[in-house]
């Protein structure tokens, strides 16, 4: 992408309204704006983080045997009703009316909808287990909006729904969900401690919160420093095989917030070295919580005997848009972003420092196509502004690999590769700075 | 996808609800489910085709230069009474109040939104033009919902807007969306006739509306035969070059819906065997409306002259949901749907039509682990149905090519391939199955 056809609309002050780093940073580097308290419009740099975070999520859920659908944002008041759920939300739930004075809702959640939909399908033991997860947006009319898309009121989150026949069944289910949440978040460079939770509006009598650790976390964590350092199931888990020793390996060590966090328990289980406490973001929360949903709305199956049976059900949370400015908080410096390869919107940032030097223009045009034909998502500084303010403005936006083109260099037939993580200059021969980035990025050179 | 862990709800009898024959099998083939009047949820199988509409959208708004956002689906309603729409509107805006009992709305569109986030940041005639599009969902709170996705009150668009200097740079912006729409539609299978329009409630002096046909489109449709046969924009369309011939080519043959149909001009510039009179379903529409947003929200550059100017601009819209039922319109028989096959949810429908005989469930097995790795999208009935249940199933969802092991064929060493379009079936030995599909799917050769 040529950035003289981009629209990248960076900031040069820090914004008042905003009092972490990511929202700063997410306002400054133009990945959003806010439209109105706790709205935000996603503006194309933000847009392809939110992009790439979704498509790691969507792939570890297929991946676990998950199945996409997409329920809609608005829902019809009545199943609500029906769970209970409709007064006892508060004023956290948009509430609606349509022209016909029906009563609507934006959905914070969807475990009445899906239930609803599966069981108008679903007979028998025959047709489970099976979970069922979207990626919609949803809403909480929050009374105080704040810390950028971290609490807005309109956000992105991947929503699953698991249905079983018994609650055994039902605890594997949320086994496969609990081990692909440990391997989401590692794909986005964060790790995810699990922690015993509450489980609050959503209800039943197991649940487990996904935190990061980052300065800037609304909550107090403490934990074994082992959680830190265990290894993670590889691409090759089998999500049909027994995934107990996973999770027990997961649970074992300490791990709470502070609403769960207990001084005695962890001084005696935890030696002091192995302390850790720190700030954490929750990033994914799962629940298991049988049949508090399918027996209020009359979901059953029919088990091998014949007899009628409600579903055994959980449901499980990743915030998609939340992560990004989770993703931040974690990754940063004094200088702006510093985004994992992953997910970062491009993997190289191309730029032109002489502009007005031809021999600079066809290198870098030249570079550009070569970058193209190679699929790597390059974003190429092709304007005509000068060095200081190209230079600041590829450090906030953070993208893995500068490649920096300049009249002086150019003579000596190099560029430079810049790594934005370490700060590291290396100087490459024109006729090499593709594949070196090539190798640099893990792809085969090209 | 094996279909024994999927979910695929299909119905058997035909829904009282539905009068329209997409809205009756997207129902009956388990695409969507209805949650509440004209909101609809989408089924694994509905969502898989959205998602390919919505990829073949995106591809060719970003080959014409488009760049990607995301809007939110709420909007304060501040934005709508600066440009005069929020009492213009009427009922069919879903008006909300949040817990402060502030004003906001469910976005039906989004011109003031875009307006207000591009000029917040475009300073001068360097910033344009600009073309910035989201894919996101609307709501229009229709007073009688019908037609399934045809016509629902929460619904998928995609919205373009370009920003120009002036209106001159306007029309070419206008002129490349035009042409890139041809190319979307095209793709997916359709042949969409461009056609003078009224502007209605976007506002502006030019407009075009797409239209595909079909028998039970909502309006009728005059047109010369000649835009049936004229031949498409090619990939190697230079969306910078002047497009004005291109545009030219396709507006000048006669082509009016009913509110615009003049019979004189029809009978008088079309001869009677030229003259094609039938039914057509809208699936794009196109907008230049110049300043009317740009003034009352003073979104104004510069230009190079240093005078301040408001922004030129257009909107451009494809109705993504729509396309599903539009497309279903278009392409089916009494057995069921017929997709294109760059829309297909799966390319291939893998039958094992004797799940109780080893040699069938090796064979399946193994050609299912082989079209998987060769990429090819697939979906394997997998079940212990019986034969005629499986066949009609695949006929309803109808993918593009099935491909059945039985028992009897499986004796003279090959399975068959059934072309869902023709219906013609052809015995191909089981070694060369794999190659002979990716041969038909117009790919190399695995």
């Amino acid at each position: 992408m040529r950035l003289t056809r981009y629209f990248l609309p960076v900031l040069k002050e820090n914004p008042a309204e905003a009092h972490i780093v990511s929202h700063r940073l997410m306002l400054r580097a133009g990945l959003v704006q806010q439209q109105t308290a706790g709205i935000y419009a996603w503006l194309p740099l933000g847009f392809r983080v939110l992009k790439k975070i979704e498509a790691i999520v969507r792939d570890e859920q297929e991946r676990a045997g998950s199945i996409e659908i997409l329920m809609p944002t608005i829902q019809s008041a009545d199943l609500w009703e029906r769970s209970g759920r409709y007064q006892e939300y508060g004023k956290e739930m948009l509430r609606i009316q349509d022209r016909h004075e029906r009563d609507l809702l934006y959905g914070p959640t969807n475990e009445e909808m899906v239930t609803s939909i599966f069981s108008s399908a679903a007979r028998s033991y025959r047709d489970l287990p099976r979970n069922l997860f979207h990626i919609q947006w949803k809403f909480r009319d929050e009374v105080r909006p704040r810390f950028g898309v971290m609490r807005g009121r309109e956000f992105l989150m991947k929503d699953g729904y698991s249905f079983d026949i018994d609650a055994e069944s039902g605890r594997r289910s949320y086994r496969r969900m609990f081990v692909s949440y440990l391997r989401t978040f590692e794909r986005m460079g964060l790790r995810a401690i699990p922690m015993a939770a509450q489980t609050g509006p959503i209800g039943g009598d197991l649940s487990h919160e996904f935190s990061i650790l980052a300065e800037t976390g609304e909550s107090q964590i403490f934990c074994h420093r082992d959680l830190m350092e265990m290894s993670m199931p590889g691409d090759d888990i089998d999500y049909d095989s027994d995934l107990k020793p996973i999770v027990e390996r997961w649970t074992k060590p300490y791990a709470r917030a502070d609403d769960e966090h207990d001084p005695a328990v962890f001084e005696s289980e935890v030696a002091p070295n192995d302390r850790l406490e720190a700030r954490g973001i929750e990033v994914g929360h799962v629940f298991f919580f049988g049949s508090k949903y399918s027996e209020p709305l009359e979901a059953t199956v029919s088990t091998p005997e014949g007899r009628s049976v409600p579903l055994q059900s959980g449901s499980y949370g990743i915030g998609v848009s939340r992560l990004v400015g989770a993703i931040i908080e974690a990754y940063h410096d004094d200088a702006g972003i510093i985004w994992p390869e992953s997910i970062a919107p491009f993997q190289v940032g191309l730029v032109n420092l002489g502009p007005d030097k031809p021999e600079c223009v066809e290198c870098c045009e030249s570079l550009y196509a070569q970058l193209n034909n190679a699929g790597i998502e390059t974003l190429f500084d092709d304007t005509s502004e000068n060095p200081g303010v190209k230079l600041s403005r590829m450090e906030l936006i953070g993208l893995p690999w500068q490649l920096r083109i300049g009249p002086r260099s150019l003579k000596k037939g190099v560029g430079e590769i810049q790594a934005r993580r370490t700060g590291e200059n290396t100087e490459v021969p024109v006729d090499n700075l593709v594949e070196r980035i090539n190798t640099l990025l893990g792809r085969v050179s090209a």
